[in-house]
């Protein structure tokens, strides 16, 4: 078959039913073949938000990919690939490159340098890609996009392919085998004797605590670690990455650990701790406020995907296996009560005056009723992010969000992508899709807002809680409040269907606009059926204070700010 | 003084007033330093909106800044930086990095990988900057910033700083002289060998030609290269990419040439010349219609801006000095008449009907009698650039397009940066600014439609004719005309005022928006005195056959296709 139509059926066959990505003419004879292998073509206005997009499909279905082009296109996706990267994305980002024969003649082609180097760009993707591949040779093609797709799924990474366009048609052989995508099998002595000493630690330890990071969502354990939590009765707390990664209903779950930003009773309990079970780690500053939350190393067992680290002893194994062993030990032992922290369940949503503007403080226990079993929940780093830990969730949702990258206008466009995974997920499984719901910030928006047009032109269904406090809050309070430089241009943001081409009498795809300036008029946006049915485009853009940050949020800024000048 | 005043200080000197870019915590305290060096912060939407404006304001200003922030900002601009090194555009881009002290501690920090790695972001912009300078000493910083700069202004490429947070107010000495901006010398002797040379094949040659290409602008040396075609009459072409270099009126400059994809006769008679004299050569497939419009090597003088190549022999030379030696010795001889091309006058604007939709062919000679001198006349890659080789200039305009990096979206943003850069010049010349006029694509446009905003917040005075032809025409005529994956979203472009916020009733600050389906409304639009002033943001859409595509282009598409598919 041609080399297009195996690259095409491969991604397929990994789950893509969706690919992102801009034309170009260096990619155009390669999406020809997308038709037939049974791929929708996103056609997004422009690169970053195909990227951005492509991460979002993955983060819901298990995989996205993306098709840019040689130079100008794939430099506009860098950065989408550089934050999936950080954050352990499994996207394939396919780049329509020249023509082989005129790359070997060094050619002064459009969109290169003019140097006749045609390696330059690919070579930016070498540190933020797990496996980078060029298709020159028809014979080793298919098996350099099996090893590549597979690098991707298993280490949970973007991964590069450059495919010249006189090889789209290239001859190769159709695959016979679905790609080996079966994880590493480590040994099976280390593995039970790593089971040994975490059983023997479980069994021996006065206090303990789950703490569960946004990492675990990558290691295929969200079943295991579910068991774990139900079976041990242990504390357990997510971090704000690792949010509803646990099922919040399960009575030992007390929230989300903010560290030296959050509940001072709890740090110090835990401080307190002789044992941490720590899963998925994302150390970052952002995520550990200030490093406040890491917990103390001398008690910690840490789970990674394919290794475990207990003490200063790291051991290579299957985080799978040793829950799996791990849970089989203590269906068979009763292990004593142990200390757990008294868990002040969440406030009751404060009552709220219909007339007054809306607050974080309020804000998020306040929405938390509006969200369902099935919802998926993208929050934009800013404001969203650090107030999103107040949510309160129901079982089966799931909050997407960056925890390192932290590329405002990320989540807008990855919205795209999560309502697409979700579509392309019931097509398959025959049931209704789960609400998509972003929350979002007017400085980021202005980053990617193309992205809503990409919803619209792909029928999407978004609801987009615009939080709307006139620039970049989160900017201001790390640095110049006041300052010209935190300011925006203040968008019409409801005029964006319009703008963006919507047909705004299509009763097949609604668009719906609310504007919520206080409490009364967001609760009739809520009340509004259609809203609540989440179908079609639907803002609700919110109205807040300028200087109105989560509380973490705010100590977070603080010293983010002694920090970068030096003080810290 | 302050590391950052230092810094700005010094961009100050060379001759930026509006710095670009978007802020960060990482860049924050830097921006504080701004308004004290009086500098405008011009704020942009995102980042990549950022990297071309300050590429549209260095083509006009001489030089453009921005500043964006570590991992996500800088990696978002990333794009307008290679076009910028692609196209020989001093752009300084400052980078605000995390504190020396957490980068040093290998610290986990946001917008990092998390693996302690600082410099892996820098080192992609290694291949596409002349100079990249980290400001990790004091002691170092104030001759690094001087040599980084000096380095973009000599050779008019792109250069990468990094600041981190806590050099910002690192104590440094004041700046004594202003920077030595001052050309190499390159020995005497060998250039008057060259001028020799060079006078002797112009005394004895028979047909002539002088072509201008696009790079020229860079040298400094349009009043030399102006003297010479007038000097000696010889038969001047443009490439598309050095249009407007040449001024149009003078009674030997012949037009712009496209090769094969033009005048037949023309490349028969160029392939009989027996000298060509060729500047500033950019020879891409583009800008030379796949190659065909390359002089015959045989009998070229080629002339860069720090060498000279006869034959096969390069010798390392001044231009200006070269240009200035032989117009000296020019002065002093009178050489023969040489045959010239019969130049056909360009055609008059046909006549057309008010009724009919409007057209390439007779669009670009229609609309050149709308243009002024002392005009900016930005094209966008696509029908825009393809088209505007017909358009006839009057003296003092300058015409700015990409010819090698063809990102589209790219002029959009340079409108932003060209009118700022007017207006600053302005500022200082005290006399009033020519006029920014964008002749741009509707699928370019949604690349990059934040930049119109960027053109709100900062008031400036931009015509932005729409050529909208229903999506991607030229990706159209290479490859797949009907395919969906030319389509896009049709926007309602002329609502993109009201979205972007523009207050529409501010008399400070016009907003005018035209529909031209026809030709009888282009006209009456054209008609119109706040259209034809051009200050404000006016916008009119022109309604195009998604089909209807210069011929020059159609002729290139035919190449690009074939050579794509293997055939070439």
């Amino acid at each position: 078959m041609d080399l297009a139509k195996y690259l095409f059926t491969r991604l397929g066959q990994i789950g893509v039913r969706s690919v992102h990505g801009v034309p170009s003419d260096y990619n155009l004879r390669a999406l020809d073949y997308l038709k037939s292998c049974n791929l929708h073509w996103v056609g997004n206005a422009n690169e970053l938000c195909s990227g951005y997009a492509a991460d979002g499909y993955a983060r819901v279905k298990g995989v996205g990919a993306l098709i840019s082009s040689f130079g100008p296109g794939e430099l506009s996706a860098i950065n989408a690939i550089a934050g999936a990267y950080s954050e352990k994305i499994p996207v394939v980002h396919i780049v329509g490159t020249p023509p082989l024969k005129a790359q070997r003649a060094g050619a002064c082609l459009h969109h290169s340098l003019g140097d006749g180097n045609f390696g330059v760009f690919a070579d930016m993707f070498k540190n933020i890609t797990a496996a980078k591949v060029n298709l020159i040779d028809a014979a080793t093609a298919p098996q350099m996009i099996d090893s590549a797709l597979r690098e991707c799924i298993l280490k949970s990474q973007p991964v590069y392919i450059s495919l010249p366009t006189d090889m789209v048609s290239a001859q190769v052989p159709a695959p016979e085998h679905p790609i080996d995508l079966s994880p590493p099998i480590y040994e099976a002595s280390s593995e039970s004797a790593v089971v040994d000493q975490v059983f023997s630690r479980i069994e021996s330890c006065r206090r303990p605590l789950i703490l569960v990071d946004g990492f675990t969502a990558r290691y295929g354990v969200l079943d295991e670690l579910d068991q774990l939590v139900r079976a041990t009765g242990f504390t357990t707390l997510t971090t704000p990455f690792g949010k509803s990664i646990v099922d919040e209903t399960i009575r030992n779950f007390c929230g989300v650990y903010l560290g030296s930003a959050g509940d001072l009773a709890l740090q110090s309990w835990i401080h307190d701790c002789d044992l941490v079970l720590y899963f998925g780690p994302e150390p970052s500053d952002g995520n550990t406020f200030g490093f406040s939350a890491v917990p103390n190393p001398d008690v910690t067992i840490t789970f990674e995907g394919n290794s475990t680290r207990i003490g200063a002893v790291e051991t290579p194994c299957s985080v799978k296996s040793i829950l799996t062993k791990l849970l089989a030990r203590l269906d068979k032992s009763s292990i004593t009560t142990k200390e757990g922290y008294q868990h002040r369940p969440s406030e009751a949503p404060r009552a709220v005056d219909r007339d007054r503007i809306i607050d974080h403080a309020s804000f998020w226990p306040y929405i938390s009723r509006f969200i369902r079993s099935e919802d998926v929940l993208l929050t934009e780093p800013g404001t969203a992010t650090y107030g999103s830990p107040a949510l309160t969730l129901p079982p089966s949702t799931k909050l997407i969000n960056s925890s390192r990258w932290l590329s405002i206008g990320h989540m807008l466009a990855a919205s795209q992508g999560a309502a697409l995974a979700q579509r392309d997920i019931a097509e398959v499984d025959g049931r209704p899709p789960g609400r998509t719901i972003l929350f979002e910030g007017d400085g980021s928006l202005q980053m990617t807002a193309q992205a809503i047009s990409d919803i619209i032109r792909n029928k999407l269904d978004v609801i987009i809680f615009l939080l709307n406090n006139n620039g970049y809050t989160t900017e201001r309070v790390i640095h110049g409040f006041s300052e010209s430089y935190n300011d925006i241009q203040p968008w019409r943001n409801l005029q964006a269907a319009n703008y963006f081409g919507a047909d705004l009498d299509d009763a097949s795809y609604a668009v719906r606009t609310f504007s919520a300036a206080n409490w009364g008029e967001l609760q009739d946006a809520l009340n509004h059926a259609g809203l609540q049915a989440g179908n079609g485009l639907n803002i609700v853009e919110i109205a807040m204070d300028m200087g109105d940050v989560p509380e973490a949020l705010q100590r977070l800024a603080h010293y983010v700010s002694k920090r970068n000048s030096g003080d810290k």
